[in-house]
């Protein structure tokens, strides 16, 4: 990727996602001696004061911001959601159960596949019709569980207004790998969420889990150590010698958000931009994103160009800027730009900016 | 930990290991901007071109280093060896079938009670005499694999002689963790070698997987994708998000291998710090180390105090002059030296000299 731009570099990777700036030169630093050890982040024991302090204080960070009610566990794990998707119906699914599952996206679908390696599954609510009625969902009395994808990355599909999910005592799982921390949430309304943490809190690689002690009670037994969360939660997330630079990251990105503001000022500055942005499509007739406003990602949203044989030109135009990663997932084609926490108001603006010049240009 | 030291910091810990120095610099100007690309290497895409760049080059230097026969998969995969422990498994043992694993120490006991929750194991051999003596190993005709551990961090026994291993049609796999990069391997001797990345090569949270093309086709069908290593095969290792970040240093430390010298000049490392240390404590009343010689391991290397009561001192004194992470494993308590690939000859020097005089002043 050449760089003939003057101007700052604005990353719009859908994750792994950018960092706050302060983060990474904070990480210079501890990359060569980490709170006065004499040896680098990368290297201290998993088992040292220093680690355990930090993953404390993580956990404590985590617990503050989402308001996570001391009946809830929380993990910290390797892999991404994908595992996640994995170890849900591994702990909670069995021959004689059924889960049920709404399907709306991409991820959500392949949730649905994972599942169906475990046990039977039924998809009870599909498509943008799920995501703008979750009053509508028939939940079955005797599922196993209740599995949802709050925002779909590729779709660009999003709801968040969980007070209308219905009433029901079968537990609500969900992937919040985008949502999660770009907004204030109702822990309570779920009693597993799971999280990569690449998206709005740190590195690929690491995972986060949320899950309520009573949903915890019914896993599955002797599962293999590694697939159950019993194992994790007693390890206290250090079965295994865990990803600890990832982990670290993970500490100083919550550490910022609770600078910033919270999760009061996360939800505002994330609506800020996605409002920002989709006002400027939506009263342009050369970008265009067709998804109802009610359900839109304020995480990734997704445009086409009027005329597709620009897109090539238009993704090389922005990367000459400064403006990278806007090219949407290989399975769909078009743009997609990811406002994720770190991302600031001035790059969704030099964007816009951009994509006014170029449409004056190519219209 | 408070250093009262002016000297450097040899850092002794079994994993998450030593960096080499030049490595921690260029990470730190990479964090901020990887390759011109104006934004940091935490925050590439795994879908651009200069991340598909260095895990193709990562990829072939570990076949370059190692000698990889062609019809060798390379995986660079979530988690560490644990995960791989329930991997295996997953894919080659059923309900019908029997696996075969050699004992000689913890992490072969982990392994073990990791696969019974796959199917039927038989133990064919254990401890030192397993360790001292693999053409007395007797594997089953009928079995799907064998399974050992070479190298045993705890323990601090390993062996490496492979051209000793019984002439056998089963699969040999082989937990490779803490021997990989230590030295030459031949590796046609084994048709699964698995290790975690945190000793020879990189940081905690990845794990290498090289497996015979041959094996790969005997794998269960019908796996959760996660645990399928056809899917990560098929996918060249980027099913779901990868850890970048841990890809890329992993990257940059096989460079440094390969500058070194390779392998040859890995093995006559390790064996001149080994046998410089184990010739130093065989010599001294004051500390031992029990393992048989033609068993001790290169890479851990464990020893006990005469008088178990100065342990505590000792710990303490040590890290004072900035030799850190010396205690061993909680589960067997006394010390442990471990001399990875990164630890240079000076650091073991500097180790000795401290007992030196810490056995001056306390005999």
């Amino acid at each position: 990727m050449v760089n003939l731009k003057n101007n700052k570099t604005y990353n719009f990777c859908a994750g792994p996602a950018v960092f706050p700036e302060e983060i990474l030169k904070k990480a210079q630093e501890d990359l060569i001696d980490y709170a006065n050890t004499g040896t680098s982040i990368l290297s201290i024991s998993h088992r040292s004061e220093e680690f355990i302090n930090l993953a404390d204080r993580a956990k404590k960070n985590l617990r503050d911001l989402l308001n996570i009610p001391e009946n809830y566990e929380i993990l910290f794990l390797h892999g991404g959601a994908s595992w996640q998707a994995a170890m849900v119906p591994a702990n909670f699914l069995s021959d004689n159960s059924l889960a049920n599952y709404v399907n709306t996206g991409h991820w959500s679908s392949k949730a649905i596949k994972e599942a169906e390696h475990f046990g039977k599954i039924k998809v009870i609510g599909s498509g943008l019709d799920a995501a703008m009625n979750l009053s509508g969902w028939v939940i079955d009395k005797k599922a196993a569980y209740c599995h949802c994808t709050p925002n779909e990355t590729i779709d660009g599909v999003e709801f968040d207004d969980f007070e209308n999910l219905p009433e029901s005592d079968v537990p609500m799982i969900a992937d919040m790998s985008s949502t999660i921390l770009s907004r204030e949430l109702d822990l309570t309304k779920f009693d597993l969420i799971y999280a990569g943490a690449q998206k709005n809190m740190g590195p690929s690689g690491l995972s986060v889990v949320i899950l309520n002690a009573e949903l915890l009670e019914r896993a599955n037994k002797n599962l293999s150590t590694m697939m159950s969360y019993q194992v994790h939660v007693d390890a206290d997330s250090i079965y295994n010698t865990p990803a600890t630079f990832s982990w670290y990251l993970m500490g100083e990105f919550l550490e910022w958000v609770k600078k910033q503001g919270g999760l009061a000022e996360m939800g505002r500055r994330s609506l800020e931009k996605a409002l920002m942005f989709y006002d400027y499509l939506d009263h342009s007739d050369f970008y265009k994103n067709n998804i109802p406003r009610a359900v839109r990602s304020r995480m990734n949203l997704p445009f086409v160009l009027k005329d597709n044989k620009l897109d090539k030109l238009f993704l090389t135009e922005a990367s000459k800027q400064g403006l990278i990663n806007l090219q949407n997932h290989r399975s769909t084609g078009g743009m997609r730009a990811s406002f994720y926490n770190a991302m600031p108001k001035e790059g969704v603006e030099a964007l816009i900016n951009f994509m006014k010049n170029f449409e004056k240009q190519y219209a």
